[in-house]
């Protein structure tokens, strides 16, 4: 048995053991897909931090970005590492666990436990590959209902996310207004980018191009195209950080050498960063579900599906927004954000609006950002006492 | 015979058929590269328009970008395409062959008949993929210098290039001052930026992770990277066009269909005008020379030749300057030239800077560009009657 054979098993176990609670709709239950589907059976993979209350009146939704997973404020069970929004998320942070409860599920085309490209396909008995379906971010949400519905939440206090994320929160705030209190999109758009629909090509591309990816078939084969989706992790990377950051932290600077080496080793810094983003990712996602979620986010654009008139998306809501950008995110600049407040102001929608001064790029939304942190305890605590939301419940 | 081994042999017939004039020097005439290693038999493929005056005192050379090559007015021999730089020079143009001689040769580690990874190793008798020494801009330029004096031609009268080009104008103006009348570098930088690294950094590991690299020795194998030179490609082909210009251009336009179709062909017209890009650079350029050439651009740092202070490039010099950038250009951003014109100015040069307003980003050099063209013509006009270059000679 070879390393990738025996890596590939381990990662089966740990999915098989770790990624719990799970929420099973089954084959009586299917989620009618975008593209006509109907995807059964459904899991959803989440976890949940702090109490819901009595009258379930204080739960945020937090939902995940492109490679992010349910593990938002606690161990990740693969990597090990801190949950990603651990500085956000957890007693007396700007999210409170002592004050509300926080849900994040895995997104469906995931692969952390919910029902993704990695799931046995019930027709075959192997795993989908390709013969999953194509899913949008409307089915992401769609499915996200249930798993809120089966909790027994009428309405959600606030749906929170960032990017991808941010996506989630907009097309919630669309299709779901009455089961969403408050609402925070953070570094997103309504629509994706010509420009960003070419990185995401790129990243496809460089997957599709190793030969170990087999047309998709690599899980029944027991082989990982993990080259190709190493690449597509590392142009990824580049777009999440800015220029000026890349300049502040790595510069030209050189790696372990005095002098660059006239060869094709990691000579800077930064090559040596982007090779380890690149190989760490590997580890921790599957190259299929890439595929699914970054076509996804192309698919997306809220104001096609509303006549080409991105207010009517939220004509007559009552939902509160705080929208949030970065000065220096060029994949989800400013301006798109812009658009979104501009269309909230359009159909008289409570709105906010922050763009935060910081050189962190896209990335600015996982990061140390304090402005970040005032904003949302600020808007949080704002919308708690219009709810009626009591401290401590 | 597979198509593959059929299409090599088919491009190394045509190598060895038509990138002429070829200027050779021989075994004993070796070059010295900046890594410590004797390059010889170095020869270097070239084109020249115009005709060179009786006092040799009206050439303008003419150097390249990372994929671009000698055929700057004439048409291209491998793809039959016309001239890249066709409307900035000929009869009448910016840079005017009625007036002027244009040399243009394709640089050392190129793949268009100058000596590089293609090569045959004088050592083995076979290609030199891996084999062939890293070369840096500085030894492009060496080796310019010795085409230049083989010609007989003691002083230029200006240097020009883009992007990789600009960088050897900025060399040539450094490194021989006196045989540098005037220099337009355009769209350029004294040092390769963090991101920039990053992103030639991915295009390298999308070639090398490629099996059909082999190593860097498949032309000994008769195989060819081109997937991963075809991802490359694709990656760097965003950084060359601004979002804006992809906005405008394709926008979230759909490809030869009416809806979105739930799979992974190319839905959406950026997908298929990216895919075209991979495809059609993989017929025309070497991947060993993107490996090398990337790693060249990235080692350029003028400033460190010359103790940090890019003033001290210049000290002393005579040569006329003229810098052009792009508002747009996101990949040799307007800031990267404004520090070189700080530079020059304070070593007290004759230096002119222009930033042209447009949206078609680092391409622009390459574009139909009005402001460009008169940017040119007039500096060109004055150069030349600093040189008392006559018209018509």
């Amino acid at each position: 048995m070879n390393s990738t054979t025996e890596k590939w098993e381990k990662e089966q176990r740990q999915v098989e053991l770790r990624f719990e609670p799970l929420m099973r709709f089954g084959m009586d239950a299917p989620l009618l897909l975008d593209c006509g589907v109907e995807l059964a059976p459904l899991e959803i993979a989440y976890q949940t931090y702090g109490v819901l209350n009595q009258d379930k009146s204080n739960a945020i939704l937090v939902c995940h970005a492109l490679t992010g997973d349910q593990y938002v404020a606690s161990t990740h069970p693969v990597t090990g590492r801190p949950g990603w929004w651990n500085t956000i998320i957890g007693p007396g942070r700007p999210v409170d666990t002592n004050r509300y409860f926080i849900i994040c599920a895995n997104v469906i085309g995931g692969c952390i436990g919910s029902t993704g490209p990695t799931s046995l396909n019930p027709a075959t008995g192997k795993p989908y590959g390709l013969s999953f379906p194509v899913i949008t971010i409307g089915d992401m949400v769609n499915a996200q209902a249930r798993l809120v519905d089966a909790l027994g939440i009428a309405q959600l206090f606030c749906v929170i996310g960032g990017s991808m994320g941010g996506m989630q929160v907009l097309q919630w705030a669309a299709a779901y207004p009455e089961k969403v209190f408050s609402a925070v999109p953070i570094a997103t758009a309504a629509w994706h980018s010509a420009q960003n629909i070419a990185f995401h090509e790129v990243g496809r591309q460089a997957i599709m191009a190793d030969p170990e990816w087999c047309g998709g078939d690599y899980p029944n084969q027991l082989r990982r195209p993990e080259k190709g989706l190493a690449v597509a992790r590392m142009a990824a990377h580049i777009t999440y950080l800015s220029e000026a950051a890349l300049h502040e932290k790595f510069g030209r600077n050189l790696q372990d050498r005095e002098k660059i080496g006239f060869g094709f080793d990691a000579d800077f810094q930064v090559e040596s960063y982007l090779r380890h983003q690149g190989s760490a990712f590997v580890d921790r996602f599957d190259a299929n579900s890439y595929l699914y979620l970054t076509r996804a986010m192309d698919y997306f654009d809220l104001t096609a599906e509303y006549g080409d008139v991105l207010a009517d998306a939220f004509r007559g809501t009552q939902t509160r927004f705080c929208l949030i950008s970065f000065t220096s995110d060029w994949l989800f600049p400013t301006s798109e954000s812009r658009d979104i407040v501009q269309a909230l102001n359009a159909s008289a929608a409570n709105v906010s609006f922050v763009e935060i001064e910081t050189q962190k790029g896209h990335d600015a939304f996982l990061l140390e950002e304090p402005e970040l942190f005032a904003t949302l305890t600020g808007f949080l605590n704002a919308a708690a006492q219009k709810r009626c939301l009591k401290n401590g419940f």
